[in-house]
């Protein structure tokens, strides 16, 4: 594989967070439109979660945008 | 979300199966390519995973496309 694991879950945890931040939204105001715990959403941003594919399309579902955009 | 959680699952594994074929692999071929069980591709395939992102990105690289083209 190209990247480390732990590159992979940051550059995640990054993509996640330039979304949030395109679409205004607080970690809470994004835990809230997806159905998770906002202390998830911040340890997916520090790139500490190897984040599900559920998980992956409730985010993108919550921001509007497709699920490729994350991974 | 637009999906239930089978239906993503379901879909993911149909998106997975197609790409396999495209690449003229078999479960054991790509799993071998990707550093995973055969067992867990047929698994994957037939739904019955929520799969994380660093298999998605491993699969996605095995089959040498965007991990996107699999969520």
């Amino acid at each position: 594989m190209d990247l480390s694991a732990d590159e992979l879950k940051a550059a995640f945890g990054l993509r996640l967070r330039e979304a949030r931040h395109a679409a205004g939204l607080s970690q809470y105001q994004l835990a809230q439109a997806a159905g998770l715990h906002w202390s998830y959403i911040s340890s997916v941003e520090r790139g500490q979660r190897n984040i599900s594919l559920l998980n992956i399309r409730r985010l993108a579902h919550a921001l509007g945008i497709q699920p490729g955009d994350l991974v």
